[in-house]
């Protein structure tokens, strides 16, 4: 990874980054492509459309039909050039998708073709749909989405964990997916470390939240807890994980679900992903007295929210239980050592501390995403479109306070009902 | 891994056993070598001296010096070809001396030559070393052998790990040691999985022990912790570890210790290179009444034993704490997180609970690796020369008993002396 911008020189000379023009010309060589948008490529409205950190993304469209093509930059886009990350991001995004998608079925969007040489994916282009987020942001409900979620976590890691299959098959994942280590070190670094040191790259509502973020920083007992979950992410690699699971990456209509962006797969722990989306529903829990408007206050809102935040864990722990009962064939405690009618109690048991072992990593996770998020270095819009940085202030904290609690407290956090009672005292605190 | 004995039709081709004829011919085309044995090859001697389960083992000797050539075969020594087995492992093995040698000093021997097309590895004839196990059936002190391995095992594991550097390098070690699955699954099946099953490759001391290893397999409890620790072996790459680090794999004199036959190395526990440590020296203290003689009972010496296994956990407790304050430069609680003096208390209990972690793994893969002596495919000479095998049976029975309390009752292990103490209880159970 010598050179300018991340790549070796060679991998500079063939970069291109896409425009309109290059697009139809290189989509219009393709026949299946051509066909698929039908007309000629001067017809089709091309528009960039990424608001992510990272990417390119472009919709095509025509009277025909549709497509997105996301082009892996060979920077961080939301930093510049000058923040150099290997564009072959794009090779383990479609990794990812082809090792999950015999298990998650329409999930993930249809992929038609990835071209490695100019770090293109060219998918299904999803519409109506909307990134959830913005729906969150805007007080709608997606019944659907979370139960979703939870059977996609459960599906996606359960198959690509040796309580599935034999663990060759994970050690080979796992030997593809470490050279991945670039977008793995944004996490270890974004994620567990930066926010709980003074690093050029945070930022907070300041000087509302300066002596919260200060006290944070200076919580040996809670950077502690931060610091374990950091060094879980990277030594426990249970199965394929999508690595960024957040509301940014799900897309959404009113009975539909996708899951989109993975390209900070790894294998790693699986409370990572349940962790991801978990800490997302409340950091949207704490954000919305931002959102609440004369006519709407959003309290009824924000009950939905915790019941989806419910529904996450159940739908997952329901689905993940199945499949231990119904496809536990691999090495995680072989059948042929449990075969006997009364062993049948002990492995339900190990299994149970299992899904258990998996609820607490969700929580801690989740703590750490959530700290992130108010004073790292990537927020979110839920609490960066709040404008008067007093309130927004108010509901940082509160999400902050919740974080706190899981991270240095778990023992208070046995049960789902537990955690999700503690959220609205949180904001009081 | 296609093709007969494990081999590609390339390498088939390529695989050349060695014999006295041939090494003396390619030893001598190489002239370091050729120097360092002095005279003419027609002058060396040739002795295949391999005693283990899976290759063969020269020493080739003149009036000016010696060497050792280790070759893989393509199959396990001891079950012939149809148990076809990669001689890729002896790239692995090399692999792993090369990883370890900059921070384990003398404890390995000194490696002349490694040949990928004969999987063949050159290195330092130690002399007038034996192997451990033979020593400790022999009634014999090794004074230092004991600290000497918890020292190596602390070195060669906190090097390797996130303690002393950056993810990255240990990701890039995990993919390179992951081709090495071979080697892991024959733990995985005959650690792990075989013993606690019916299988046509166990075998124990009949009829004596057909009661208890019946017992054994249907006590779900017991089997339940093997496969957590199973679970384990595959799932917690913290470090790079020799992965069969028995007295048979050390070598040593009064002052002298070595560690050799790395080949099932890759990234894993720490504590199951301290735990198959740990659990030879149980085994041998169990095996202790098979080898008393009218002249020497073995009482005292079975203490000196007791105190060995003590000496290995506190000398890799003592190296590994102390790296710990003086290296710890890597993603494990990153030291920019813990920079503040009122940090220093909370890493401090982090990093104990971290080697408290260790210590239960060694109990519990200890545990594992006396089981799969006693009722698994491969037995240890410490029980397998005790003729009688009435004797034999009542020693094995002690060892079974201690490690099925080590499974099952961990809770009551917690210190060393707990341990220790428990040892001669068993043997009276």
């Amino acid at each position: 990874m010598a050179g300018r911008a991340g790549l070796s020189v060679e991998e500079t000379r063939a970069y291109e980054i896409m425009d309109a023009t290059t697009l139809r010309a290189w989509l219009g060589a393709d026949e299946a492509l051509r066909s698929l948008l039908g007309g000629s490529p001067q017809q089709w409205r091309v528009r960039e459309v990424g608001d992510g950190n990272l990417n390119l993304v472009f919709l095509v469209d025509s009277s025909h039909g549709a497509l997105c093509v996301k082009q892996a930059l060979p920077y961080v886009r939301a930093a510049g050039p000058k923040w150099a990350m290997p564009a072959q991001r794009a090779f383990f995004e479609h990794a990812y998708y082809a090792a999950v998608a015999p298990h998650v079925g329409a999930r993930i969007p249809r992929i038609h073709r990835f071209d490695p040489q100019r770090y293109c994916i060219v998918m299904e282009c999803l519409a109506p749909h909307i990134i959830l987020r913005r729906g969150l942001m805007a007080g709608q409900r997606y019944p659907a989405s979370a139960a979703h979620i939870g059977e996609y976590i459960a599906r996606a890691s359960f198959f690509t964990s040796d309580w599935a299959g034999r663990f060759e098959r994970r050690f080979d994942g796992i030997a593809l997916f470490a050279a991945n280590h670039p977008l793995v070190r944004i996490t270890v670094d974004l994620v567990f470390t930066d926010p709980y040191c003074a690093s050029a790259r945070n930022r907070h509502t300041s000087p509302q939240l300066d002596a919260t973020v200060a006290a944070l920083r200076a919580d040996a007992a809670l950077k502690a807890g931060a610091a374990r979950f950091g060094q879980k992410f990277i030594t426990a690699p249970q199965a394929l994980i999508h690595g960024d699971l957040h509301s940014g990456s799900v897309m959404v209509t009113d009975a539909d679900t996708r899951v989109i962006d993975p390209e900070f797969a790894f294998y790693g722990p699986i409370g990572f992903d349940l962790g991801a989306y978990f800490g997302n529903l409340l950091l949207s829990w704490y954000s919305q007295p931002g959102h609440a408007t004369a006519a709407n206050d959003r309290r009824a809102y924000r009950d939905w929210i915790l019941e989806q935040a419910r529904e996450l864990w159940l739908s997952f722990r329901a689905c993940f239980g199945t499949l231990l009962e119904t496809h536990a064939a691999g090495d995680a405690f072989p059948r042929a050592m449990f075969g006997r009618a009364e062993d049948a109690a002990s492995l339900a048991a190990e299994r149970a501390r299992f899904l258990d072992s998996l609820f607490q990593d969700m929580l801690g996770f989740a703590a750490c995403k959530m700290i992130r998020r108010i004073v790292g270095f990537a927020h979110v819009a839920d609490f960066e479109t709040i404008a008067d940085a007093a309130l927004r202030a108010r509901c940082e904290r509160g999400a902050l306070a919740m974080a706190r609690a899981l991270l240095t407290r778990p023992q208070d956090f046995a049960t789902l009902d537990a955690v999700l009672a503690q959220v609205p005292r949180m904001e009081l605190a």
